[in-house]
C-alpha cells in the first residue's frame, strides 16, 4: 500500500493498493463523520463493485444511498448530471453527508462537478476503478460534463476528501480499457519521467500499484505549481488537442487512451519537423504504444482534426498552446499561431 | 459615484452611480482586455438596457454577442444555464472573453454560474438592475439556479471581476419590485446597522446611492469575515428559512422580497416568545415594512411552511441554524433541533 498526500486548495490522501475497498467506511467515518453517504456508479461498474463498497459503509455505521447510470461516454452529459443532483436533492443531502464516486473517469468527473454544485459544495470521496481514473481524472480536481459542442466544456475546480485506488479493481478491466490507462502512464513518462518511460514502454506492468503511485506524485506536484491550469499544468495536454479531436471526429468511438496515444506520435512527428523535438522522440513513443497494445494512427482527414481542435476549450484568442517533447522525460509548452495547428495535424 | 473595493478570493470593484451603463465598455476594456463579451439579460432587461450596454462596449472596440432568455424566477432553471452555456460553446468564447449579467437576481445567479463552469471558469461583469440585486446578489459571490427539489440548490461560489451598480436603472423598476430590494435594506438594518434601519424605516429613499453603497459595505465585511457560508455570513439568513418557504408554497407567487419581509417578522415573533429577542422588534420591522409597502404576513398552513423549510439547504443533520433579532442592530444565529421550526412557522 502506498499512501501520496495531495496539497491543492485541500489536503488530502491519494491511497493505493490491493483490498482497500473493505476499508472504505472506516476510513469515511473517520474521516468525514456521521453523515450519510450516496454513492455514485455506472452499470459496468455496479455489478462488479458497488455491494462490497455499500457493505464496507454498512460495516462502519454509515447509512448509503445509491444511483447507477448507464455506463459509458454518452453518459458524461447535462442529463447525468441533472438525474444525480436531483437525486441528492430528493433524498435532502445535507452538507454533512457525502458523495462517493466509484468508478471511472467519466464517474468521477460527473460525481465531481455535482458535488462542486450541490449545496454549492459536499465533500466527495472517489474510487477510481480503471487505470485512466488513476493516474489521471484523480489528482487534479478538475471535473466536467461534455456540452453538445465539444467535450469537457462545463465544469468546475473541485478537489475530493479521499482518493481510494484498490488495484484489485483493475482485474476486471478489459485489456483495451487498461491500455487506455498506459496511454496516460506513457504520457507522463515522456513530460517529466524518462525512468518511468523506460519502465513502461516494453509493455511490462506487473508492478502497477508502483506505477500508479509514480503518475499520482508527478500529476500532484504540476497540480501544486498551477491548481488552476493556467500555467505549467498544461504540460499534461501533451498529446491532447489532437486526442480530443479524435475523440470527437470517431463520435466518441475511440477512446481517451487511444486517441491520447495517437496525438502523442502526431505531437512529437510534428515536433520534429518543426525542429522542436528531437528526432527519436516519436520512434520511442510508437514503440512503446504498440507493446502496451495501443494506435498510432487513426484515418481522420487533417482539415477535420484541426477545425475541430479550434473549438477545443485551450485556445485563447488567435494562439493555442501546445504541447511539444523535446526529449523523452521533457516537453514544454509553446503559444502557436491558431494557423499552425492545420500544419501539425497533417503528420497524423 | 461610489466605489466599494470587495476583498473576497478575488479582488474587485463595485461602483454605485447614476449613468454608469455609459462607462461599461471602457471600464471592461482596461480591466480586461481584448476579449470579446457575452451579454445575458432577460425580456423584461433588454428593451429597456441592452442597446446601451452593447453600444458602450462596441464604442470602447469590444465584440459583442448577446444572449436574453425570458424573464422570471421560473427562468432559474437546468434548461436556461444550459441554454447560457450552449450559446458560449456555440460562440466559441475562450477564457480570454468575458461574460456580462444584465439584469436582476436570476439574471446574475445563473449568469455568474454558467461563467463559473464555462470551460472551469471564465471572466464575468456583473450589472445589477434592481435594488435586490444591487444590495443582495452582487457581492458575495453565490451563483446558483433551482432544482425541482428547491430554490437554489445547484450553484458555486464565483467572484464577478467588476459590479457595476447604475442607479438610473431602479428607473424603471415597478413600485413592487423597487419595494422587494427595500426588504433586504431592512434586513441589513435589522442585522447589523441600527442607523440604516432607522434611515429607511419610514420610508424614505432619496438617498439610494449612499443605501446601497452601506448595504454592499455591509455585505462585504461579512463575506470577507465567512466567504464560504460556514459561519458569521449565516447572519444574512435573517428572515430567509422561512421567506424560502413562503415562495415554494406560493409556487414563487410571492416574490423573494416580500417574503423576506415577512420571514423577518416571523423570526422576531418566534424570538420573543422564546425569549431570544427584544420585544419591540416585531413592531420596529412591521412598521419599516409597511412604510416599505411590503407585507407582514401570509396565509400559509404552519405545517407547510416547516415542512418545506426542513427541506431546505441550510439544514446540517437533525439541527438548523436559524437567525433571530437580539434587537434592532444586532442579531444572532442559534443552532436549533428541526422541531422547534413548527414552533418557529406557528408564528404566521
Amino acid at each position: 500500500m502506498k499512501t501520496i498526500r495531495v496539497n491543492a486548495s485541500k489536503e488530502y490522501d491519494v491511497i493505493i493498493g490491493s483490498g482497500l475497498l473493505d476499508s472504505l467506511g472506516q476510513k469515511c467515518s473517520s474521516l468525514l463523520g456521521k453523515g450519510r453517504a450516496a454513492i455514485i456508479t455506472d452499470s459496468n461498474v455496479a455489478p462488479l463493485w458497488l455491494d462490497k463498497a455499500v457493505a464496507s459503509l454498512k460495516n462502519a455505521g454509515t447509512d448509503v444511498i445509491t444511483y447507477v447510470f448507464p455506463a459509458g461516454e454518452d453518459s458524461k452529459n447535462k442529463e447525468t448530471l441533472f438525474g444525480i443532483l436531483e437525486f441528492l436533492a430528493e433524498n435532502k443531502l445535507t452538507r454533512s453527508d457525502f458523495a462517493v464516486a466509484l468508478g471511472g473517469g467519466v464517474t468521477g468527473d460527473m460525481t465531481g462537478l455535482a458535488a462542486s454544485l450541490y449545496l454549492r459544495g459536499i465533500p466527495f470521496v472517489q474510487i477510481p476503478t480503471t487505470l485512466l481514473a488513476a493516474v489521471d481524472s484523480s489528482v487534479g480536481g478538475k471535473t466536467a460534463v461534455n456540452l453538445s459542442a465539444g467535450k469537457n466544456l462545463m465544469g468546475a475546480f473541485y478537489q475530493p476528501e479521499l482518493v481510494l485506488c484498490d488495484t484489485d479493481t483493475l482485474s476486471t478491466l478489459t485489456p483495451e480499457t487498461f491500455a487506455d490507462g498506459m496511454a496516460e502512464v506513457i504520457k507522463y513518462g515522456v513530460i517529466f519521467d524518462k525512468e518511468l518511460f523506460d519502465a513502461v514502454k516494453g509493455g511490462n506492468v506487473d508492478d502497477i500499484e508502483n506505477i500508479i503511485a509514480r503518475c499520482v506524485e508527478l500529476k500532484r506536484d504540476i497540480v501544486a505549481k498551477d491548481e488552476f491550469d493556467k500555467g505549467d499544468r498544461q504540460l499534461l495536454n501533451f498529446g491532447h488537442t489532437m486526442a480530443h479531436s479524435i475523440e470527437k471526429c470517431s463520435n466518441f468511438e475511440i477512446s481517451h487512451g487511444s486517441a491520447v496515444a495517437i496525438g502523442m506520435v502526431i505531437a512529437a512527428k510534428a515536433g520534429a519537423k518543426l525542429g522542436f523535438s528531437s528526432e527519436d522522440c516519436t520512434d520511442a513513443i510508437v514503440e512503446a504504444n504498440k507493446n502496451n497494445n495501443l494506435p498510432c494512427v487513426c484515418g481522420f482527414a487533417p482539415e477535420a482534426l484541426a477545425e475541430t481542435a479550434l473549438s477545443d476549450k485551450k485556445r485563447t484568442g488567435d494562439f493555442v498552446t501546445f504541447v511539444f517533447p523535446e526529449k523523452i522525460g521533457k516537453c514544454y509548452l509553446k503559444k502557436i499561431p491558431i494557423d499552425m495547428i492545420k500544419k501539425i495535424a497533417s503528420n497524423v
